[in-house]
């Protein structure tokens, strides 16, 4: 029988490196061991090695690669990072995408609130239009203020955290948080409503558009979008165009100079609600999602061309012309046609189909204003992961979003934003006035706390270098932004805002939560100079190791002569769940004369990971040993599927020991072949 | 700082048993050791224990044992399993309720087959059911020479492994399972039939409730369902009585011995196919589902009082004769009145309706119909996880089928029989119609492999003790119900026959390789006895160890502290995946003056796992050493949602080295506090 010879055959000590070689064991023949050489390292120095690019292996690991390699391209290493700087014209296309977009439906919005009273409410729109353009102004003043103290980047967390302390900037960073959630909703879903506008048999598929949007922004954000300012510049500035374009038109058309008009016929509503105050404000409060955005530039300062401080104020100053003139105008000219929000379609569409019905620049400011839009999504993918980057490294997030993925974007940041503002669009059906009262609360209230930061900044700077003014606008800032706060939080309340207002405390409490645990455990982890010395000292020899056995096979056996080269004291376990089998094991370990004692459990119970668990502790206890050391025989089957056909005892049972203190766990791997 | 020495202070290298004992590292302040008296485990001899049953741990655990014990019931051990001996007039009861139970829908189910052709076509119900209890007779009468020859229990599975081998005891254990799960979907929803019947505004729920009765059967099964004479007894003997009781009012009605008729207004069907013999036969196809569970006798010979054999024979007599009159009654009787089946009521309830509606009798039969249907499913779940033990037990279906649960039953295949049974219903609507197509072929390939089975039985016996009678009654039943499972499988075949006759054989394919699979594995496994003999030499010292670590901490130190216990060269290795953290790491390591060598990773690409990985190859073919030991730091959270928060870096890189051979793979733990 020579093939039994073979298997009785010594197995060669020694490791030969290669392909194709045999393992040690019988059962490892045919498993194929790589040569130091085929490794995906590098040496650079004594001890040091650089990685290269590994590639799973089996099909299934291929094919998943494959079509992440299609998706998301090939990984880039930490040292391609980009880093582009930006010109005014390049920077404004860049930082301005989320405020200017917000001209699509911010004069709605205010309408939709007004006609609540009726057509004789309809006049309120041009003071709140003007008192937003107001706002609008203080807050850029103010943010120009930022810039000059914060010339390396004034983000909202980071200069809250630096002059009012940590609590206070975690606040900024929740409802900062929240808000790049709601730019993305708010503008996928307004971005649509552009594009359903145009074509109303799309009006059906909103929903599924929106969500298909944030689908695809999520994958053109794991593939890493460079901030590229050529690509930005174009749907900014077609838009920036096509609506000074409309306005001019509109303009003439009051004037009277020959453009025929395409009258749109209005339903004109009735009356639901009675004028008051509350309701006057509650449209102010809806138009105020024009100023979300604006914190932008002073948050991207580095990215400018040197003098990045003076180049970023001027282009925050364009910023806030052309968001004034372009909210203003569209204002006006709603006004003057009386122009009434429908379901169905925007009021920029219905204004540009009064103006230019059937032309092809109807559908080119259609396509301007969804390409804008869908930009300013795309750019809280950037905000959003890159706050969260910010809070994991001060551990109030979990690490998850410190990792850079193969294309060094955040990607745990890009899937939850992708995640989270998916579920709200299905929810609020991809409606913006649904969406509405929660958004801007979140933006107020980082405004608020950035001006308050910079008034504290500027007090601190000490008697006779305070700069006067810079202080005297930022309170002015931080005055009118805690006011307008608190107006959108009261009017809006009912209407959703009362979500973000308990959404924004518990996320705190998380992240307060989150950083407690990390800070305890890195006190307990923490290594005192004692402990290093004490290490210095050799390290008596393992003592005792116990070996559970099912059977007495070439798995448990490979197994207990493991735990014979680690420790002195060996003890063989074996649960019997069925009546026979601890019988038979004692018969065969008997005729084998081994010498390591068996313990047997009986288990009437038929439980398996219950008595070993015990039988374990207990031995534990009997060997008085500070440490010891619990040696699993594990088959690993060839193919993933044939696991489905072993009852998986040796990973439960480590589920279960994971829970002792004490113990070190082995798992002892015997391959199977073919 | 008293607080700092504390942390300092010496260890206990002694583990004390006891309640609230601190560990032995700081981080195990908290953790409770348990006294060896408190382990659930009996000491019974020399190193043998019996284990009692354990509690689990934790608010989920405990949440998840107690609804257990709700549904399930409290443990039983092994030693409670019971055995009950049955009287004849119980063991008509507990195995007849299958067989009997198809009397609801068999008369239906060949009517609905033959008004294909029209009204022209019904006479030929009479006919067609003369030739099924013919071949009722002749499968009775076979099944009592089974009995003979198997006083200890004559299931397919075996008769026809022990006389005809293993495949075709595969075939037709096969049949037998997809039979086993058919006779759930068929019952169930022939006993929700005869409820919507009664009241039919829960028709549109009758999908629903025939889930939820399978669900129900799935728990009842779970809990371990005996089969008792007594339980079983009541609906049985009720659906008897009441179902002669209408046969004689049915005769009674027919002499005109004064019954009030309730005529029920039939739409007479238009045809739809000419009458052609394969409509007949095919109508015959669907009636054959009358002799379902006629065997159940033959298989539970064991279950009688003594004298087994012939109390068996006897009740199998009495079986048939029962089943025979309720069949060939009702079809008669439905044949007198002209009854037509329709979708929404069935044809016993017509029966019913037409001779005592209104009366509570009318909601008796219905009751006792749906009873005893539901019974006959109950009768599934107890064959189909034994058979499954029964294959499980030679390796031909995954180990999981042989364990017993908590209350002796077997709980896989409960839980798979009732998902599949399940997913059937909701596919098939819950109509007995749709599922009567598929029904029947398994039993009749089961019926032929039997009878055949006992031929090369009595064959076997022997030149001169051959009883020829016997050869000859089982020589006629295996010839005719071959020749029946041809017509079934023909007739039904477009019908859906098709899936039970592509399904078996890939069942038995399926279980061929899963016998493969394992019996490769034992060979594999196998001990020789010069492995054995090589045991007795001593071990060498473990050799080398690597510790991954993430930085110097608490955890990883005890990781390297034990890789020194139990090994002479240990390595240390890290990878860092961002470029600062490698150089920190080297200056902490040259600064403690560890004498354990570090060998840093860089990764540009950011990957983990991959790097350590094939660091650890490397470092394996640089050792020479047969086998290495990967000693993983883990710390263990104290609650498990804080798990989370950690990337768990150790669980992937435990995965990913399980695909190595000569690699052993331990975990020590760090409990953390709080």
């Amino acid at each position: 029988m020579p093939r039994q010879e073979a298997e009785d055959a010594e197995p060669s000590p020694q490791l030969t490196p290669g392909a194709t070689v045999p393992g040690t064991h019988p059962g490892d023949r045919y498993i194929r061991l790589v040569s130091a050489a085929d490794l995906p390292l590098r040496p650079v120095g004594q001890g040091i090695y650089i990685a290269e690019p590994t590639q799973p292996e089996g099909p299934i690991g291929r094919t998943w690669c494959a079509l992440k390699r299609l998706l998301i391209g090939r990984p880039l290493s930490t040292a391609e990072a980009p880093h582009e700087r930006l010109s005014k014209v390049k920077a404004l296309a860049v930082f301005s995408s989320d405020a200017l977009s917000s001209t699509a439906y911010a004069t709605e919005e205010i309408l939709r609130v007004l006609v609540l009273a009726g057509m004789a409410a309809y006049s309120f729109v041009l003071p709140i239009g003007l008192a937003i353009v107001l706002l609008l102004a203080i807050v850029v003043i103010s943010y120009r203020q930022t810039i000059r103290a914060y010339p390396h980047g004034g983000g909202t967390y980071i200069v809250t955290k630096d002059n009012l302390g940590s609590y206070p900037g975690l606040v900024a960073a929740a409802a900062l948080l929240t808000d790049y959630v709601l730019t993305v909703a708010v503008s996928t879903s307004a971005g649509v409503a552009a594009v359903t506008s145009a074509f109303e048999q799309l009006w059906p598929l909103r929903v599924e558009l929106a969500v298909a949007a944030i689908t695809l922004l999520t994958i053109a954000n794991l593939r890493g979008v460079r901030e590229s300012g050529t690509i930005f510049a174009l749907p900014t500035y077609m838009f920036i165009a096509s609506m000074y374009t409309l306005l001019a038109i509109g303009a003439a058309a009051w004037l009277g100079w020959g453009v025929t008009l395409h009258p749109i016929p209005t339903h004109v509503p009735e009356p639901v609600q009675p004028l008051t105050l509350f309701l006057v404000l509650r449209a102010f409060s809806s138009g105020s999602a024009a100023l979300t955005g604006v914190e932008a530039v002073a948050d991207g300062v580095p990215a400018f061309k040197p003098p990045e401080a003076q180049n970023a104020r001027v282009t925050l100053a364009w910023m806030g012309l052309i968001l004034g003139t372009l909210f203003f105008g569209t204002t006006i000219l709603t006004y003057h046609f009386r122009l009434v929000p429908t379901e169905e379609e925007t009021l920029v569409s219905q204004l540009a189909r009064t103006l230019v019905d059937g032309s092809p620049f109807y559908y080119f400011v259609q396509a301007a204003t969804a390409s804008i839009l869908f930009l300013a999504a795309n750019t809280a993918f950037a905000d959003f992961p890159r706050l969260a980057y910010f809070l994991a490294r001060d551990r109030f997030l979990p690490h998850q979003f410190r990792f850079q993925g193969d294309r060094l974007a955040f990607s745990a940041g890009i899937v939850v934003l992708g995640v989270v503002t998916s579920l709200l669009v299905i929810a609020r059906g991809a409606s913006v006035s649904a969406l509405i009262p929660l958004y801007a609360v979140g933006v107020f209230l980082a405004f608020t706390m950035s001006q308050t930061s910079m008034v504290v900044h500027w007090l601190r700077l000490g008697e006779g270098r305070r700069p006067w003014a810079s202080l005297a606008i930022n309170g002015l800032g931080a005055a009118t932004t805690a006011v307008v706060t608190l107006v959108i939080a009261t009017t809006k309340f009912v209407h959703g805002a009362w979500i973000v207002v308990l959404l924004i405390p518990l996320l705190v409490a998380m992240m307060l939560g989150i950083n407690r645990h990390y800070r305890h455990v890195a006190e307990q982890l923490r290594l005192s100079p004692a402990e290093i010395r004490r290490r210095q000292r050799p390290v008596p020899r393992h003592v005792a190791a116990v070996v559970p056995i099912a059977s007495l096979n070439r798995a448990s056996f490979r197994a207990l002569e493991y735990a014979r080269s680690i420790a002195r004291d060996v003890t063989a376990v074996h649960v019997a769940s069925e009546p026979e089998s601890g019988e038979i094991l004692r018969q065969r370990w008997q005729e084998a004369r081994l010498d390591i004692p068996l313990v047997v459990v009986e288990s009437p119970y038929r439980e398996l990971i219950g008595p070993l668990v015990a039988i374990i502790e207990k031995l534990h206890l009997e060997k008085g040993s500070p440490f010891i050391t619990v040696v699993i025989p594990e088959f690993v089957p060839a193919h993933w599927w044939e696991r489905l056909l072993h009852t998986q005892t040796a990973w439960r049972l480590r589920r279960a020991l994971a829970q002792i203190p004490d113990l070190a766990v082995t798992g002892v791997p015997y391959h199977l072949a073919e």
